[in-house]
């Protein structure tokens, strides 16, 4: 299935469960991940300024390091629902604690969907009392899980990686309202690895840094953005560094899973810029470009604009390069196909446009001007997110 | 004629010119505007770090203050064409100069369009050989012109505001690649009143604070932005003020225009964030707001949608604020359609969505936490958009 790299790999210790509560319409809208004991937990959440009810419960929640279970709802992201929207938020917390018999305070909920909108409370409740029953350990239940939380996403996105005899599970969600600097909407990882909730933190806090915080959609910041991570234990201790590599891989898969989904995307970008002055230049640089309408339009009509590409490098004001140095290249043949000011053929062009037909591309802008690269993802701007978005909500 | 107000009033002294010389196509393409004596000048320029070979040499030309013609192309902006662009934009101020029998560095280059790509300067110098025959003083001289410097536009767009016994015409272009924070594409004003370079130079900030860099279509910043203001002094000296005002009023109207003519746009937003703390955080918010592909696309479906207002004014990391005092006025009525937490009743939502329908449209986001308030122009991101972005230059 796409979206679900294979093997997936239910993970000991851990169930799940995702249903249909009839939030807003018949698809799957509910669902609950739960360890058989309390685990070492890590989260990141969204740097906007009016978070979800939600995160400002599940903050509280995770800043023990530990947690049980998520329960989370699409379809209702119960932000901007004052007070109300927060006792909802620890109403389904309560509900869920006392069915599963562990403190509310281990459980960490989600929301995502329509904004501003009251949450069906009493819908929730009355799931919550008959998870017990409908938990499963198995992977038509893990999927499950991974399809309740998806909103616009046409796939679930999930991913697996083995460390020594433990497994790292991570399920993500998200499609439009994605922007860089912060975690994406809503992913979990799941482990029986043996892990205290600081390294689990310290991490997170990495390996988000270089795959959500390193993805645009459309550069708008959710209020929902959570990551979090639980570890049971159940497998044992394992190498550090091999669980921080195999969380990277996880996050970076999932990060670009994103992309390739992104609301009306034809393609995945991965865009690095190279040769920069300073590694925050690189990045800024990065996402200018990657978020550029110009270039993410130019990118759908397989355009290799040079001219877009250089207006969405000058206008990052704060650091002036010279423009001497700059080279783009597409692809990863070499000698590479490369337009500069110098060389543009229409031979070369022809070629580069080909290229750019694929549904992955990758993009190297070379400035000449230093020795630090970064890495980001995003997705071509299309009919398909005007669409999608002109009549959401109405 | 739309995207001209009436009524359009030449300038006494000053003539124009717009032809077509086939740099790409058979539209206009070419355009000349010329004051029989030297003009009092003031421009402001893109903050692109890569400016375009016409900007850097206009530059040095508008340092002492003085202007008598201008020259501009369409349809390519002799943009990251190096040191030969640089040339190129230096020969034609040159054949202009000697046609003319001016001095050179009285002469303005302009050129708007594909970036990247070698200027023609043949075709442009000819063109300049013939230009004294061919000026006119008329309004049908000066329609021409601003026709010649068109490229995604739908129309012209122009301006005449009296002053006393002096009159102010202003010009402009643009449609895409238009962020605040800088003047917009190509702008000029001709004007008979007399003003010293240094006030007109202070005028032009001004306004241009206030009009042009409170616009954004796509938040992509062109790389050959260029405001100019040429006073020829016929008609005298006029009130500072009185002048300063008409000023205000012509780059308004024109930035308005160039937002209601946005490449793919159906309708111009008029955005206010009022009652916040600083002058800078309103103006953040507002083009967080203004910019945001999740509000653009919106609009354009006519739908209220309150959550994404929130998530724009909340993604605004540096300025956060309680959302508690936050509330969304549509249009001028009163009492006014206002959306908040508390009140979004279907029937309210529903008379906001068929005000939303309008071709022009007016908010205002109350902050209620503050006194500030700042008033940007964008509009809606449509099909069109994207269709006119896709395929725009192979």
């Amino acid at each position: 299935m796409a979206g679900i790299r294979e093997p997936l790999l239910p993970v000991p210790g851990f169930s799940w469960l995702g249903r249909n509560i009839g939030i807003k319409d018949d698809r799957l809208d509910f669902g609950v991940a739960f360890s058989e004991r309390p685990c070492a937990a890590a989260a990141v959440f969204t740097r906007n300024n009016f978070p979800g009810a939600p995160v400002i419960v599940g903050r509280e929640h995770v800043a023990g390091g530990r947690l049980q279970a998520i329960v989370v709802n699409s379809k209702n992201a119960n932000v901007a629902t004052g007070a109300t929207g927060i006792e909802h938020a620890r109403r389904v917390c309560q509900q869920l604690a006392a069915a599963l018999g562990i403190d509310a305070t281990l459980v960490l909920p989600s929301s995502t969907g329509v904004i501003g909108v009251p949450l069906p409370v009493e819908k929730l409740e009355a799931a919550c009392r008959v998870v017990p029953g409908a938990l499963a350990g198995d992977r038509a239940a893990l999927e499950a899980f991974a399809r309740a939380i998806m909103t616009t996403d046409t796939r679930p996105k999930a991913v697996s990686v083995r460390i020594g005899a433990a497994v790292l599970t991570g399920v993500a969600k998200g499609a439009g309202m994605i922007e860089p600097n912060l975690a994406t909407m809503l992913s979990y990882f799941f482990t029986d690895a043996l892990l205290p909730p600081r390294t689990l933190r310290a991490m997170l806090r990495r390996t988000v840094a270089r795959s959500f915080n390193r993805l645009s959609v459309d550069s708008d910041t959710s209020t929902s953005d959570t990551v979090v991570v639980m570890a049971n234990g159940l497998a044992g201790a394992v190498p550090a560094a091999a669980f921080e590599a195999a969380l990277a891989e996880a996050t970076a898969y999932l990060a670009q899973e994103i992309a390739r989904d992104g609301e009306g995307a034809t393609k995945l970008i991965e865009l690095t810029v190279a040769e920069a002055p300073s590694a925050r230049a690189a990045l800024a640089f990065a996402k200018s470009v990657i978020n550029s309408p110009l270039v993410k339009t130019a990118l759908y009509g397989a355009d290799p604009n040079w001219g877009r590409f250089v207006m969405a490098i000058g206008k990052v004001f704060a650091h002036p390069v010279p423009i001497g140095g700059l080279s783009i290249e597409f692809g990863q043949e070499r000698p590479p196909l490369a337009i500069s000011a110098a060389g543009q053929s229409p031979e070369l062009l022809a070629r580069i446009s080909a290229y750019l037909q694929r549904p992955e591309v990758r993009l190297v802008i070379r400035l000449g001007y230093g020795r630090h690269q970064e890495t980001v993802w995003g997705c071509d701007l299309t009919e398909g997110y005007i669409k999608e978005n002109a009549y959401y909500t109405t």
